[in-house]
């Protein structure tokens, strides 16, 4: 695309490294920008420098932060005996929108995936267990530890490895529940799903 | 979505603002804007203001270049006696992508929309005749004027107003042709586009 004048060029081109962004996306939104006020797109420019420079990991719960600790580690009714594990930041809002839970998070920032070459040693799983020794030792209770990771190869051997981890700790573990999902159909639900929600039948 | 960290907040409501890109989208963007490193964020957001400081409006043909005239006028090799009319500057992309055209272009910045209050004012209509009148006062010839515009209301209405406007120029004037696109299907074809395609059959 040598046709296009030098910056807009550039613009396309740093568009089209975002994820699910092709040349024909990037190429409207490039477009798009040229013709927006002058404001709007320094405030685009100034969001993406202030996210990047200000957020970081919280020092508690590994989520992403500007604070530090974070807005759900400081607020004052989260319970600090739950902790629900998770494995990435998204994983919390998508939590947060169901106002239904009120307890503490860890995010590991990823899965054990040895495929990708992810081992326990690249997720904050030290901090998960420094953060637990820590609390339990300053004579903090810790209730449960929720495991709330996808029902996948990866979410299973980490939720494995975790379990067998802080099993010493002798803290009460559970996992979020697999099964239909709400307005699921199980005519259509494959057979590994229908298996786990068999498994985890309820009484009533 | 308070519970969003505010720096990160503000860069997804920056990114929902853009064409295409709901809340979903605007979020997962977000959220990869993160794991980058500085350098590619930075090179994101220099891009943005560069694109949006640096491109204009050329002189001549109302295409948006950081050069003034563009690239595409002040190119040697292309003819200054042949006029494409387009109504964005993504269409001289899509046109130059054929590399069949080695003429000039005048970008019109829209179409005649009433609907849209749009009227041959808001258009760089009145720079394409002031071009016209100078090149033929310049003693300049205009072999053609090819209209190259959307086969919708807005384009037929557009081709109608400037080939009427044009006309006391004498200058030949043509439109590209509509049938049907390669690789279509006649028996699919909509009736309109088969009219047209019967209406444009040329000789063999």
């Amino acid at each position: 695309m040598s046709y296009l004048t030098p910056p807009l060029g550039r613009l396309v081109g740093a568009f089209q490294k975002l994820p699910g962004i092709g040349p024909k996306s990037a190429q409207r939104l490039a477009f798009h920008i040229l013709k927006q006020p002058q404001s709007t797109v320094e405030e685009l420019a100034q969001a993406l420098l202030d996210a990047k420079a200000q957020i970081r990991f919280c020092s508690i719960c590994s989520n992403l932060s500007a604070q530090d600790p974070c807005e759900l580690c400081t607020h004052p009714q989260r319970s600090k005996a739950t902790i629900c594990i998770v494995a990435d930041s998204r994983d919390v809002l998508a939590l947060e929108k169901t106002h239904e839970y009120t307890g503490s998070y860890h995010v590991l920032q990823g899965l054990i995936s040895p495929m990708d070459g992810i081992g326990p040693e690249q997720l904050k799983i030290r901090e998960l267990v420094q953060r637990l020794r820590e609390h339990l030792q300053a004579d903090g209770q810790i209730d449960e530890i929720i495991f709330a990771l996808s029902p996948s190869i990866e979410g299973e051997a980490t939720t494995l490895y975790l379990s067998k981890l802080l099993r010493p700790m002798q803290i009460r573990m559970s996992r979020i529940a697999y099964g239909l999902p709400m307005g699921g159909d199980l005519e259509f639900a494959d057979e590994v799903t229908l298996a786990r929600a068999m498994e985890g039948r309820q009484e009533i």
